[in-house]
C-alpha cells in the first residue's frame, strides 16, 4: 500500500504490530486519531507510557498491581486459605470474572515447556513452594488453573510433586464438555475424558 | 469488569475510545504490551504523538502529508487535467490502491449536511472552485467521488452548481450492482438505478 506520508506509514507499522490489527486496521485507526483533537492522541500515549513505566507485579503472587501487593492479596474480602495457580494475568482477570472464586492467586508467568527450552527454573514455581511453606497452617489447597495441553499438564504434574511434602491439597480445574455445547460436536478426546471423570449428579 | 491496576484501567479506558475497539480487546492489547520490551510502547506512543504533531494537508488538495504540497500534487507522473474531488483522506487511498485512476484530488474533508449543520463553507468547495479556475486551461475534468447519500449527492449537486460557469466537465463515479454480487440479491433502490443508468455493451 502507498502511504499519503511517513508519519503515517511510521504509525501504522507500530500499531499493526499489536495482536489481531493488521494493516489496514492500523491505517483506519490513524486516520481517526488525526480526526480527533490533538489531545486525545497525548492521552492514549501518555496512558500507554506510564503504563509501561509505572507498572508493578506483586511480590506475592505476581500479579499486575499498582503498588508492592496487588488487589487481591491485598483484600481482606478474599480466603487466603485458597490459592490458585495460573500461567498468566489475563487467566486472573478471566477466572475473578466468573465470580465463582474468591481465594488468591499465584501467576506463574509461563508454563514448563521443554520444547521452547523453558524449564520449571523459568517460571515462578520457587516462589509459589515457598509461599506455600511460610503459610502452611493457612492454606488448605491449591488449584490448578492451566492450559489443557501438554505443556500445562507437565506444569501441573511438576507442582504437584514438588508440593506434595506439604501435605496441602492441590486440585485441577474440571474438564470436560463446555456449557452449551452438544455432545455430537465434541472433540472425542474431550468427550472421551469426560466420560472417566464423570461425577455423581446432584454434585 | 474488575481491573488489576489503575494503570491498567486508564491504559484500557483510552485505548477504547478507538473506533471497534471494545473493552476486551484493549484489554488484551494492554495485556500484550505490558509482555513485550519497554521499547516497543515507547516507540508505539513516540510514533503517535510525531504523527498528531507533525502532520500537515497539502496546501492545493488538502491531503495528508510530510510537506506542504503531498505526494500526488508534488508527482510528475499524475495527470494534471484530472481532479477528483472526495470526502476525505481514507477516499483517496481507496481510489488509489485500485490503480485506474492516475489524476490528482480535491479532499473536501467532509460533506454538505444541512441536518448537522454543515454548510458549503465548512468543507472545501471555495479552495476548489479557486483552483479550478486558475488552472481553468489545464484542467478538463472534475470527477466527483462522493458518497451514494443523500448528503453525498447534495454537495455533488451544489459543486455542479458552482463548477458550471467554468465549463469545466464534470463527471460522477458510476453507481450501481457492485462487481461479483448477484442480481437477486441487490438492494432496489441500486437495482433501479443501474437499469436507468445503463451503459451500451463493450464501454
Amino acid at each position: 500500500m502507498e502511504y499519503p506520508s511517513k508519519l503515517v506509514e511510521r504509525a501504522v507499522d507500530e500499531i499493526s504490530h499489536l495482536p489481531g490489527i493488521g494493516k489496514k486496521t492500523a491505517l483506519r485507526l490513524v486516520l481517526h486519531l488525526l480526526k480527533q483533537p490533538e489531545e486525545s492522541t497525548s492521552q492514549l500515549s501518555t496512558a500507554l507510557n506510564e503504563l509501561r513505566a509505572n507498572i508493578k507485579y506483586c511480590r506475592t503472587c505476581h500479579m499486575i498491581a499498582d503498588e508492592d501487593q496487588c488487589i487481591h492479596c491485598n483484600s481482606s474480602y478474599r480466603d487466603p486459605s485458597v490459592i490458585c495457580v495460573v500461567e498468566d494475568s489475563p487467566d486472573v482477570l478471566a477466572i475473578t470474572n466468573t465470580g465463582e472464586y474468591n481465594g488468591l492467586f499465584h501467576v506463574l508467568g509461563g508454563r514448563i515447556s521443554p520444547m521452547d527450552g523453558i524449564g520449571p527454573d523459568h517460571v515462578k514455581i520457587d516462589s509459589l513452594v515457598s509461599r506455600v511453606k511460610n503459610r502452611k497452617e493457612e492454606i488448605k489447597e491449591i488449584v490448578l488453573a492451566l492450559s489443557a495441553t501438554m505443556e500445562g499438564d507437565t506444569t501441573a504434574y511438576y507442582i504437584s510433586k514438588v508440593l506434595k511434602d506439604t501435605g496441602v491439597k492441590i486440585t485441577t480445574i474440571a474438564r470436560g464438555i463446555s456449557v452449551g455445547s452438544e455432545i455430537e460436536y465434541a472433540d472425542e478426546v474431550t468427550l472421551g475424558r469426560s466420560i472417566v471423570t464423570r461425577t455423581e449428579m446432584g454434585d
